[in-house]
């Protein structure tokens, strides 16, 4: 492919949707792509399984952190005691902040992803969150990524990029631009997103139902349900 | 004592003098106070038990976070099979980044602490980052902090502090401080500073003649080396 640019980047991949979708953007624009995932004790683990399926489908290096308990909290997705909200449809979702809200997940993950980059003299991290379908979560805001960006110049006294592909995308503009990706739908297929960390996906949770209506309104198949059919 | 603030307080208590500085400094204005200390496999592990013994000492209950080998790169700090530099003197220090530097290590500190300061409705974290004696670290700097301060309201959309009593003062200025403030000095007593992890410390290292250079111009005698002396 011609045009790939000299840049290092770096992903941060959780085994879900949107960044999946983002290591394949990175892939499509640069010679170089390593991938990072934390372990921190999420209720998905099946997540875990799913980066490392990507990781190796797409052939980049893949570091695995090990967070361990890190996140103390109420969100139903490190405190496992908690149940995740269920809901009839996309349309009874409920606005503001989402109970399973991980207070600092992303600052938390960008400072780990920064002090690795750093060693491996990476020049961006590529994080797929975005304001448009993010739960109230503040930490998936631009206003959030730029004061980490400069923030992470600070501290390290180097700038390290940090690009956020899916930002200002909703979720069927995220199935488009997949689509749109060399080697990205078939990676799909081997992503994870239900909250829940049920395979097949509970299709109830706040995660599963936005997947859904992604897939819906862009009028696709999602192949990680084609996948369960054909197994079927 | 009179005047002491509803603020509740996080400290991040490392075990050496200056986060034990800032524990005191802290409990003298505050009625509510909590500590944290990271557990990030650091050489100098005496640090830990350090900051265990003060934190029973000044009776704040403390969170330790174990981190794990979280940090790669060339850190003697971290990477156990380097070596810790030493000097002659003091005088001998070269100037710029101490090669002790661990990159992104207090951003990473203080999103964790702002993770667990949420959960605990903490208004502040207390760091004993100084902009005079720092090694060359970056992220020792006023112009980090503020920005780091910036980004965790930008995350949590919840406006924590972060204070720094000892930001621009030299290691003279910290002993002078810490006489001052009450059951500090004892405490200092059961500190850790040497890189070496050390007991008694080493004396060479750049954090041990930082150290006693402070206690030097100040004209106080180390309580640390002092309980050696008593011992003997």
């Amino acid at each position: 492919m011609e045009g790939l640019a000299a840049m290092k980047r770096m992903v941060i991949l959780s085994g879900g949707q949107d960044s999946v979708t983002c290591l394949y953007w990175a892939l499509a624009r640069s010679e170089q792509v390593v991938c990072l995932t934390f372990d921190y004790g999420q209720r998905h683990r099946r997540e875990l399984e799913c980066a490392e399926k990507v990781a190796r489908l797409a052939g980049v290096p893949q570091q695995v952190v090990n967070l361990g308990p890190l996140f103390t909290g109420t969100s139903p997705l490190t405190d496992h005691s908690r149940q995740v909200e269920h809901y009839e449809s996309v349309d009874v979702l409920p606005g503001g902040l989402e109970d399973t809200f991980v207070p600092g997940r992303n600052m938390l993950f960008l400072s780990v992803a920064a002090s690795r980059a750093y060693v491996e003299e990476c020049d961006s991290l590529v994080i797929g969150v975005s304001q448009e379908d993010f739960g109230g979560y503040p930490d998936c805001r631009e206003s959030f990524i730029k004061s980490m960006e400069t923030t992470i110049a600070e501290a390290l006294d180097r700038k390290i990029e940090i690009e956020t592909p899916l930002l200002f995308l909703d979720k069927k503009q995220t199935v488009e631009l997949a689509a749109e990706l060399p080697g990205c739908w078939e990676a799909l297929a081997h992503s994870h997103t239900c909250y829940e960390g049920q395979f097949p996906p509970c299709g109830e949770c706040h995660s599963c139902l936005l997947r859904a209506r992604g897939f819906d309104q862009a009028g696709k198949v999602d192949p990680l349900l084609e996948g369960i059919q054909n197994a079927v």
